[in-house]
Order: structure tokens, then sequence, then C-alpha cells
């Protein structure tokens, strides 16, 4: 059973592929580290609201879109 | 114009009120401490989206529901 933080990364993985952007793209889009974006996905951090708001943002989506997809996993 | 945290504090208080609950209740019912509610609900921290899963548990809703409402604030 995955954590709600290894969820997340799943979610935001395919999104960012789904979206053509590399994991440098997406953190400078995003104005997040590169860092930080491989820790997130690989479900190693949990995320505050804000950085799903700007991982939303840059993903050009919502928030709601991202939090559906991850209650629904 | 409120920032996002002053947003989500005064989505979490309207909901915590209309389902009848005293912030010591709710706390007692995802875990967290009073005291974390009532800055939660002045906008003073940040939730985790793991903090949001819990509350939204608790207060009978889903995390869609909730990110939803804070979106269209």
């Amino acid at each position: 059973m995955a954590t709600l933080q290894q969820r997340f990364g799943r979610v935001i993985r395919q999104r960012r592929e789904d979206a053509g952007l590399s994991q440098e793209k997406l953190a400078e889009l995003a104005g997040l580290h590169r860092t930080y974006i491989s820790l997130l996905e690989r479900g190693k951090r949990m995320p505050s609201i804000e950085v799903v708001r700007v991982l939303a943002s840059s993903l050009k989506t919502t928030m709601t879109s991202i939090i559906r997809e991850l209650e629904g996993t």
C-alpha cells in the first residue's frame, strides 16, 4: 500500500512526463530545486499545499485536479 | 489579498463550525494538537497534504472538496 506522499509523487511524475517537461524544467517553472522535485516524485517528501499550488500552476492545471487524482489512486 | 494559508484557515474554520465541532474536538478526531488547529485557522501555518487528509477525514469530507473550495476563494 503506497503512502500518500508516494502516491502524490507518482501523480506529479506522470503529469510532468505528460507535459513533456524534465525535472529541471518543472523545477525552474515552479521556483523549486530540481533535487526537491526528484525527492517529491520518489515519495520522499510531504508537500505543503503551497507546493501543490506552484506545481499545479507550472503544469497548467489546478490544485483540485491534482488532489482529485491523488484521492482516486 | 489573503494568502493561501489564510484562505485555507478560513475554509477549515467554516467547515468545522458547520460540523458543530470545537477546535478541541476536531483536534482530537484528527490526531492533531488544538493549538495547531488554532494556528491553521488563523492562517499561521502552512499545512501539508497529510494534514489536509486527516482534516478532511475528520470533517467527513474529501481532500478534493476542501481544495476545490480553497481554490474557489
